[in-house]
């Protein structure tokens, strides 16, 4: 039967509708963004692929787009969030492990060198992930997650994490969301890490959460208890050319929009854009060095290079976060 | 921000709407089932949980309900529906491949012996499936299992397998989704094999459907095509122990509702069971060997022992096909 035919037995308040929008018809729907071309690109996007009889029509199920997170929808430095996670909740470990003290990188991040981590290459930083992320239930590293947002500070902005979120990004979501496309994050991030806030910072629920996972194993614990253990083992690696692999596992259809910052969205764009019909792909380019930070080539963390010149020679939408937002943080709105 | 807060520039046609019912002030929302203690449970359970100010009321994001699929949704004799179409492309392979025509199981199944082929136990089946199911893109197999569902006949019933879905659980899956929960497939069979048709046949999007998977490499092929590749290797086997693990992966929430059929769903329903809250767990019981088959403790395919023995231990509902549904498929109303 069609997806949409069979809605039975509907009574008393609706809760949720979704419909179509002309965008054009409507108050300004991304306030944060400057009239710029990005801009204009996005509201048209929207009002030609959800306006009935346009050419560049696309059926509410085929509304898929997706963002990647670090860089893209929250900021990405001076280090990942999540590492920055990884490396608070070493600290706090340490004491019941010795022999972390003789061990690289753990010595040195104990010690409070922030630049051991990155040096210590793939390698140091899936070892450093393995010792913090795992050997608990996926209920208690939820909460661990939570209680290290309600408490950590970004060392620059002096905010919690989640405040330092991009306020466009939010208005574009929310647009998104508004006309019945389903928005997803696909990061290279952890999974887990990801889906403890998404929903309450985002509004994306944690089945829309795309991300790098580590294994995962069912325990029936005595007597009567079910529960799923975080392993110290790499499952799956969502970036780069994991990226439409990981959109093909969890989603199972092409997205017709995609987001992303940095070269490990390459091929999630590129996949993006291979698809038939109307197609929207954009690019973060961090160009703020005022009010966020600015960085791209030469970059380690968040890379921008090729990518970009792919941007530029296939006409996909590169924003310019300096010239573009009016806006970057939700708490400027607030000063 | 709050997930249901922010939906914004609302106009013209409202399309879905989705809210909460009271199951008895309904005409009859499962007219398949019998007036048994099967289905006034699951319509208490549809009431209860949806009447807002009911203690065991659950929030429209929680409302997560999950179904097996080969003997839960739809039939799984004389072998899984997944197995036929191997076997079918096997046969048509073998032209291109003489030295399947030296190799067990290959050599019996070209042969017509059907009963070869699980004869050859977990490996032989993984050779199969690797021979049949990889080599080509996610689009082109998509294609495959259409084209084979619009051609082959069940055996017995002489009808597309597609007809041989159960038409009391099809009408539990509507009046679920009529009350906000989301649908989803949790099944040991193949993600990809589902997907090209569960939005057709049970109203549920590729990205409700979590699946046993093989890996699948992301290629740019030239000069611009970007596609994704099936190759012949085992990702994942979503089965068992498995299927707590696949819920977690792909959906990040614990259900609160869970149908199965089989000892391969037990602990899928034991997670369900472990949560906080009010919850559903359903197991099918396949009692009819003249509408349908008849078979439990012994079967080879879908045994249903230790989880029923759990399912009684524990007061889950077990649906007595023969006894609980006034019709099994769609096509017997039409007669």
């Amino acid at each position: 039967m069609h997806r949409r035919g069979f809605v039975m037995g509907m009574f008393a308040a609706g809760i949720s509708c979704v419909g179509s929008i002309d965008a054009y018809a409507q108050a300004d729907l991304l306030p944060s963004w400057n009239d710029s071309g990005s801009k204009q690109a996005l509201l048209d996007f929207v009002a030609r692929t959800t306006t009935a009889g346009s050419s560049d029509y696309i059926p509410i199920e085929q509304r898929i787009a997706v963002f990647d997170n670090d860089g893209t929808l929250w900021s990405e430095q001076p280090i990942y969030f999540q590492v920055a996670f990884a490396i608070d909740r070493l600290r706090q470990l340490a004491p019941a492990h010795p022999e972390w003290r003789a061990r690289e990188p753990f010595k040195s991040i104990i010690a409070g060198d922030m630049a051991a981590l990155a040096a210590s290459g793939d390698k140091g930083v899936l070892e450093v992930i393995a010792a913090t992320h795992a050997g608990m239930t996926i209920e208690a590293f939820t909460r661990l997650v939570n209680d290290w947002l309600a408490s950590a500070r970004h060392p620059r902005f002096d905010r919690p994490y989640t405040d330092l979120v991009y306020q466009p990004m939010l208005e574009l979501m929310a647009l998104l969301q508004g006309n019945a496309f389903k928005t997803y994050i696909v990061s290279g991030g952890g999974v887990e890490f990801m889906r403890a806030w998404t929903e309450r910072v985002y509004n994306i629920p944690p089945e829309q959460v795309v991300g790098s996972s580590g294994v995962v194993k069912f325990e029936m614990q005595q007597p009567d208890k079910p529960v799923l253990m975080k392993e110290p083992k790499v499952e799956f690696i969502d970036d780069g050319p994991g990226k439409p692999v990981g959109i093909n596992r969890f989603i199972g259809r092409r997205p017709v929009f995609a987001f992303g910052n940095s070269d490990g969205d390459q091929q999630m764009l590129e996949y993006t854009a291979g698809g038939e019909g109307a197609r929207f792909m954009g690019l973060v380019h961090h160009t703020d060095a005022v009010r966020e930070y600015a960085y791209d080539r030469q970059s380690r963390i968040g890379r921008l290079d090729k990518a970009w010149d792919e941007a530029v020679k296939r006409g996909w939408t590169v924003v310019d976060m300096k010239a573009d937002w009016k806006v970057i943080f939700p708490f400027e709105k607030q000063q």
